[in-house]
């Protein structure tokens, strides 16, 4: 979100939990956040038993659509300013969400300068070849295709990679476009700062020896 | 090392398997490195079973002493550039070096603009009440006292955290003082850049808050 300069139509494909949606509303700039789920009983037992996370659900930009996001996509054509797929990992059902067809998919549903970003691209400790591989893919469709990285202690290793890809080859979608006081930054986020924005950049030498 | 200028006399405190010698010794300014163990078995058999480990061991310029730590700093006054602790957790046998008298005995050990790292200073996900205490410990003994982590996959929530502190008050101790090429890089380090350095000391809000 923080790689955009403006965001106002966002999307969000899975991350029925609700939890991904209420990080999009805290941006003021966004006029609407639509999350695009295949699983209706994911978000119905998140807003039973998961509160806290599926209370982004709640606000008043949002809307839901439940189906599947490679679907949902095919007619949508320069729609949004933030795609954010929020899936589970590369092996398994979610498999096709990170392979070319499926980010072609996405560099024609965003805006022109459109952010789009996925989740579960795994870590470099133990998948550094199929993370090679999903920066190559996402390098043929976007002209900017970034690796980045955040911890999550319940996470394989601690951690979980994500591709931050962007349609404006001049941008870098390393370092925040916007940024918010220190005080406003402790009011709205647990774990975002613009320090922690960079830093997720920020891979091991052997990381970004592979990488590069 | 890159926190200090100059490294020229480095102490190793635990660290029996020759790892963190490994890399001390990479630094040309090292005229001695010292490493003081508890355990010779760690030594012996890491010599045995972990060759690319204990290769550290074999430097010209390391010196090995087998003995306790604390009793070792006792009449060592004014003598290392750097200090680095390798210990195991601040709960358990190793919890007196993770208190006050141990950073006075490093203190009164090192040398003008000294610095001293402490490993296994666990992690902001599951520790921070300790890890604030240790901050605040460190506090009180040296003017710089910094907290900053890194990932290891093997550690419980994937990373581990290490105070690094000096004994000069106008020393920032997060970014690197020295850097090399980035081929030198390539060529000596499998995980530290000077990126690494400066990220490895930004934290998540919610830990960054606790510890301001």
């Amino acid at each position: 979100m923080f790689s955009h300069p403006n965001p106002k139509k966002v999307l969000v494909i899975g991350g029925g939990d609700g939890g991904v949606l209420r990080e999009v509303v805290k941006h003021e700039s966004v006029e609407e956040a639509v999350l695009c789920d295949i699983d209706e009983a994911v978000i119905r037992l998140s807003k039973k038993y998961l509160p806290g996370m599926s209370v982004g659900f709640q606000h008043p930009n949002v809307k839901v659509h439940i189906g599947d996001g490679f679907k949902f996509l095919e007619d949508k054509k320069d729609t949004f300013d933030v795609i954010i797929t929020d899936s589970s990992d590369p092996e398994g059902p979610a498999e096709s969400l990170f392979k070319k067809p499926y980010f072609e998919l996405l560099h024609g549903a965003l805006r022109e300068g459109g952010v789009m970003t996925t989740q579960g691209s795994e870590n470099p400790w133990l998948h550094l070849k199929l993370i090679a591989e999903l920066k190559k893919s996402c390098g043929e469709v976007f002209p900017v295709a970034e690796y980045g990285w955040t911890t999550i202690p319940t996470y394989p290793a601690g951690q979980i990679g994500f591709m931050m890809c962007c349609k404006d080859s001049s941008r870098n979608v390393m370092k925040p476009l916007r940024s918010l006081s220190g005080q406003e930054e402790d009011k709205l986020f647990r774990y975002y700062s613009k320090q922690v924005h960079e830093a997720a950049f920020v891979l091991p030498k052997f990381a970004e020896k592979a990488l590069r």
